[in-house]
């Protein structure tokens, strides 16, 4: 749960961050401007702010936006009717991204799991991306990100985004908000 | 054919732009920066700047740039083995693009065809793109475009590309570019 004046205000810091990075969004792209907090009630540590700017059958292109330190959780992106799941490029356009994926244990990694959910994050292959730097996760592969100390704007380039089917590793969250009214 | 001092200024005044429209490059996206003249010899009036992020079987995403009144000729991207034709999404960041596409013929179109090439093209429905303003082209479809005086920034997202096999309406149009060396 996620109070409606904490959904605003991470809203409000979100849409600065895009801002500051230059990117322009329409007036309905902003009214869209989506916050997730996956159900868990700890949006600063585990959430992430979103725009879908287009997500045909074929092609789909997001912004996403991370507060610092914020953590999107460990999911990946299941074969879906013929397809054999989302596959997905994350660029990343300011401030800096703790990638993990599938592959070696990265021996000191910079994100730090968000308090008492260690279980949850399996992966530990960290990459790390900056401004300019960009990464193309397979589909049906699990991954997690976290931004560095001074949040991170990141564009997607993917196949279809199928939200619905999305499996996150924690089996407590649910991905479409609940706002306190 | 292109001169190649020409090409280096034309490369270097379309970097500028991507450099004042806030999108950061990495050195090797710069090195691969591609002025394409279309082999028209005519770079300022018919050509198109990129660089393409990703490009795989499955999903593409590119930055174009346009120099002021510069024109993308037309063209198509037609089926391609299983594939219903490449489909894409031209989003605005920096500048004005006239984007025409098949439909009823616009009354008063912004653009202006370059001088003895009225032939080549054939659709006239003009959408005008500003800032975070976006059009999805489908596959098979003839579409040409040109900035406004400012110039244009635009990010492409699509399905895979495969230059190699779109049709041009010009007969004389070459799509690798020809530097004088
Ligand atoms: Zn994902
Ligand atoms: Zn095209």
């Amino acid at each position: 749960m996620i109070t409606k004046q904490e959904y605003e205000q991470v809203r409000e810091e979100a849409l600065t961050f895009l801002k500051q990075t230059g990117v322009v969004l329409r007036q309905d792209e902003i009214d869209a401007f989506e916050v997730a907090d996956f159900g868990l009630g700890r949006i600063r540590e585990i959430g992430l702010q979103l725009v879908v700017y287009v997500n045909t059958e074929r092609h789909c292109a997001k912004e996403l936006v991370l507060l610092p330190r914020q953590t999107c959780p460990e999911h990946l992106h299941p074969p879906v009717g013929d397809s054999p799941g989302k596959e997905e490029t994350f660029r990343c356009r300011f401030g800096t991204v703790y990638l993990n994926v599938p592959g070696e244990m990265t021996e000191h990694p910079k994100a730090k799991i968000p308090t008492g959910r260690d279980e949850h994050y399996t992966v530990w292959n960290e990459i790390v991306l900056n401004p300019g730097d960009q990464y193309t996760i397979p589909p049906n592969t699990p991954h997690w990100f976290q931004a560095g100390e001074e949040g991170a704007v990141v564009t997607e380039f993917s196949t279809q985004s199928t939200d619905e089917f999305d499996l996150f590793t924690a089996p407590d969250i649910k991905r479409v908000p609940e706002v306190q009214t």
